[in-house]
């Protein structure tokens, strides 16, 4: 897919995404997923409320339909129907007059950004609340306000969509994505979109690993998903949790709690030789998914890649995490960085030089210049010379490319046509 | 014992050993460790001399009474009654009239600090002499002195003091000063000072490990006890030299033989969390009696915790190593130091997460906030998961405090946290 | 040998070897050959030609007699006998009249050095060309030009020299020197008179190692050497790689492929505690001939020491690699730095503390100052308390040179200092 398309592709799908109420239960989930099924043929999962997931039971399942309060005048000051931030995630139904005082402990603003609407929620604790901007909120000058929030908690489902792709092996490469969060974009908005695409290009095409595709609610999902699925977990070789992959900001990596697992060093290696500004951050038990990926039990070879992490941009969870906020070409640029990692891994083999001692006469095969005496080697000599030295069946490409500072996508082509003349084997297994 | 009171008891002690003339062996010696007694019950031990320890042998002990030299006019110039430092310590009896010339081969002064007077040993070659400002040296101007030295040099003993303050465990955390230098403040009564109070705290309160105190004469001391106590050898897991700790200098470290050895990382932790300066210095086989304790047929864990390291002040061994150099505050402040390592080793163990398979539901135990989508956990939160993520029965605290960045402090509350809800067991043995 | 006369005497032997036109094979190669021998015992080798070498062949053997381009008026505007960087080495023989458009197709300049003669070999192409300035270039307008290349390309043989210097271990030091190159000073003139006088002065004394001085053509010379003496190669232990050791550049150290060699870090120590500035540079599978030392199957810890490194300088393979370009003094200097290397691998060796409990008492033995309370230790006194601390049986002497900081030499005084005490003795085998 050319950029150009995969800019517009991607941004077409967040806007369709955009104005629904998504929570870690419920309908917003659920139809959000049909969404992606028009892209890649995701399977749905939907697990019974009170089902025991480690240490986690599944909660009931939540829906709103409306919400709002209402001054003395009538007039609806804080209206669900005008964002679906303004609801505390997860309210209980609630309806009556509440006394000034009273309302104020439910409402959750930004002193800082008096434009911006928080988005916070209360999955676990029974509560109703409504987040407003600090405008709204200084406006409130009645003494009494008529509550009212039709949203049911009830037993019913928790839903998450999955799309395996199988490949040569069945070494696995898990991307996962939260997809709980109602009107934000950047997170998670554009994670879900560049995830469904780069599983559409993966799907048209032969890999040799297979590829699993996660889109879950935050936390429960992912301790569910590894709740009901402890038979597929040692397959998974590499990860990468997804998010916040559309605003302008440079690519973070956070590396994986082993610190130099294979995905790592292919995404440092990516990164490095991208031409664009990075960051690489060592493992912390916060953040998104990777937190359960990476628990003491499981110890996943899972990163998180991001452009701005998480709660590192002052939108984040606000209301200016817009279609605004999240732009095409960042969408693209953080799609085609996840495709060259996935290349990296693809191709990251060891082989074995089969002239080991002394080099091979490159140039009677038409690999190296015939008129001697220049200065230097030409870059792709250089590689072909780095990949025959290394090829001794203990360094792999990925350790080539590392070592002689070469971008791998070089090294790899030079493997290619040492593979090509019989310079070249592979390491049998 | 707060801060305040810590400063004058330990200034005190310091001020009441100022006068005496210690050296490796003889009176002045026993009586210091007589004061000691008064705080702590420590156990005299007498080494008769001519007792072989490894490649040395106790010496005879020393004893010194009067001394002086008396100028032609009857004064006496240089006088052992106003200043212990003006004997070359371990100077053998003399008694003579002495040409100028052959007396200045005696005399051992500071031409860079004239108002200073130097101190100056021979413990090891029977000679004689005196230490005297430069100024003094000057002044001499008769033909010919008259000599007196009243002092022995006799088989007897050699004394240390020794405190065991047995623990829960067998291992043993060693704490050695050396005791030997006559009226010098910061090297070494500040050692003593702070490692007597240092032993009375730790005797009233349970600990883990073990605590064995030494005060004993530089070099040959330790070489004697070590000679003598080589069936406990093994047992000792943890040291630390302690001498120069009443400076104003910020404390500086150097590190065990080994380089990476728990006490090692203990104290960088602590020092790195101080708020204060400090430095970290790699082992060298010069300095204090680590020298003895980092030979190659022991190797022990034992560092040297000072404030400005030995030779490295421009008083160091000279009479301007007095009361006024030491300040009570940093005595003080090198206590609570010493402390906070000693309750990073009791303390540095490993545990089990029991539930290991994803994070376990902190939120439902009162440990997680109910408000969902803030910006950043609390960094009361952040050492929950911390603790939680490396418990695998691999890490130890420090080693979860060093990763996290986080303090140690910190640390160890968290997992006394999650203890209590049964979120983490103690690693069995 | 004294400075002033190394200086003198190896410019010399460059004087001699700077006007003969030497290529891979051939007459210039054996002559070259045959002045070394007047200074060390070289043995020559004549390998045929169509000998297998590995994946290479050992080409036919060149010589060449006279060449020259001639214009129309009959004047000689290109000519061998005045610099036989004049002619494509390897040329094929030639005569005829060429048409001046195809002769361009065979002529090589530098226009960014308008006066200097580039050298371009073709040795496994068959071609004939010539090298000549810029300026030469750009006056020949004739339509037409006479060519006449006198060379010959028939069976014959590869030559090399080897001096092998036998030493008390059977493990072998190789030092190795291309020495193919028709007239260019720096490369490789320089490096084949610093490599004869060390051999030299190696063959006059007692060494612990056995040296094996090779004299080779570049690349086909050192895979043909290991391909007849396969059985040879697992004795080298170390190895040096000697070339561009005359500029007035800072010495330049390419490591081995393994990056931690006792090579490495011998020279590594040298440079460092050398005074002058240099430079560590990482192996890379580019260079001179470490490349096929270096090559997966053989893995051999050589290293590659140069002053400027190949291709760094401007002057390289142009006619002003000449005889101002290298300096005696230069020369001299690498003599003795690739001597102190030497002195290095040859004296680390591991000893064995007599007295590892505690320091053994140095004074008695007259090696430690009798009057105590200094600030600091001698730097001989340093070096003995090092040596007597790290000598375990584990640490060489260049491993305790390497963590005290104190150069090899002071270090290895002082391990014979305490080796006569008998506070030191050889670890046996």
């Amino acid at each position: 897919m050319d950029s150009q398309f995969v800019r517009q592709e991607i941004y077409q799908l967040i806007e369709t995404l955009y104005p629904i109420c998504r929570s870690i239960t419920g309908d917003g989930f659920r139809e959000s997923m049909q969404i992606l099924k028009e892209h890649i043929p995701l399977e749905l999962h939907e697990v019974p409320t009170g089902t025991q997931v480690f240490d986690w039971t599944v909660p009931r399942e939540w829906n709103i339909r409306d919400a709002y309060i209402k001054s003395a005048a009538g007039e609806k000051v804080v209206d669900f129907q005008k964002s679906n931030l303004h609801i505390l995630n997860y309210s209980v139904p609630y309806q009556g007059k509440v006394k000034s005082a009273e309302l104020k402990e439910h409402l959750f603003s930004l002193p800082e950004h008096e434009d911006w609407i928080p988005y916070r929620t209360s999955y676990y604790k029974e509560n109703w609340g409504f987040c407003l901007t600090q405008k709204m909120l200084d406006s409130l000058s009645d003494e009494e306000y008529d509550v009212f929030i039709d949203s049911s908690l009830e037993d019913g489902f928790l839903t998450y969509g999955e799309f395996f792709i199988k490949g040569e092996l069945e070494d696995e490469f898990l991307i996962s994505c939260h997809s709980c969060h109602p009107s934000l974009c950047n997170d998670n908005l554009s994670g879900m979109g560049v995830a469904t695409y780069l599983a559409k290009h993966l799907s048209q095409k032969k890999n040799r690993y297979s590829y699993r595709f996660l889109f879950i609610p935050g936390t429960i999902g992912s301790i569910t998903w590894l709740s009901l699925n402890e038979d597929k977990i040692s397959k998974i070789k590499h990860g990468l949790v997804m998010a916040c992959v559309g605003d302008s900001g440079k690519m973070h990596y956070k590396k994986t709690r082993r610190g130099h697992a294979e995905i790592d060093r292919a995404v440092t290696h990516v990164l490095k030789h991208s031409g664009d500004d990075y960051e690489i951050m060592e493992f912390s038990p916060y953040g998104y998914d990777e937190r359960q990926y990476s628990s003491p039990g499981f110890n996943l070879a899972v990163g998180n890649l991001s452009r701005t992490p998480h709660g590192r941009f002052q939108e984040y969870h606000t209301s200016a995490d817009n279609l605004d906020f999240v732009k095409a070409e960042k969408l693209a640029d953080s799609y085609f960085k996840y495709l060259a990692i996935i290349n990296v891994v693809e191709n990251n083999k060891k082989y074995l030089n089969t002239n080991p001692k002394g080099e091979p006469q490159l140039g009677k095969r038409g690999l190296y210049s015939t008129v001697g005496g220049r200065k230097d080697a030409s870059d792709y000599e250089m590689s072909l010379l780095w990949v025959l030295n290394l090829s001794d069946g203990e360094h792999s490409l990925l350790d080539i490319a590392e070592r002689s500072g070469i971008p791998f996508s070089s090294i790899h082509n030079a493997a290619n046509a040492l593979l090509d003349c019989n310079l070249l084997e592979k390491v049998p297994g």
